[in-house]
């Protein structure tokens, strides 16, 4: 199993954006606490899942830089692929 | 604009389901700061995204239940209507 080791570049992006992530999720349940507007708390949603498939796609592109290519180098790309493989299947749709 | 009263008898279960994404995300946080596999970070994103289709789902719900029927009711369905279905084009795709 690859990690993300560093020549992941944008490794601190993906940290602050999950922050970010992380903060706007208990803006929303405080919303829902203080009894908030349904329709609010969807759009809210709905941003907060556009946030999630930035970061995944940042994730994405880094593994593709950081791990996948060294692999190729290093010949050792077969189960790198398949792995990422089955990231891409479970994470676009 | 409508707000989540007690009508909305899925509030809690709601609150809770947030509070679980909250955790989850601060999970994955933590797991991309520890430079664990960027396929499992993926899977988790996946997931999270999941929870919050769910969460989306059942606040749709309650909305219809506790504020749509009840402006049917009192005939003031026009605006809360309306609102809804942005809400429905911004979360729904």
């Amino acid at each position: 199993m690859r990690n993300m080791s560093d020549s992941h570049k944008h490794r601190k992006a993906i940290i602050n954006r999950l922050a970010k992530i992380e903060g706007h999720v208990r803006a929303v349940k405080e919303m829902t606490q203080e009894g908030r507007d349904c329709n609010d708390l969807l759009i809210q949603l709905a941003a907060i899942r556009s946030a999630i498939d930035g970061c995944g796609k940042l994730i994405l592109k880094d593994h593709l830089e950081g791990c996948l290519i060294q692999a190729v180098r290093t010949g050792d790309e077969e189960e790198v692929l398949m792995q990422l493989n089955q990231s891409i299947d479970k994470f676009i749709r």
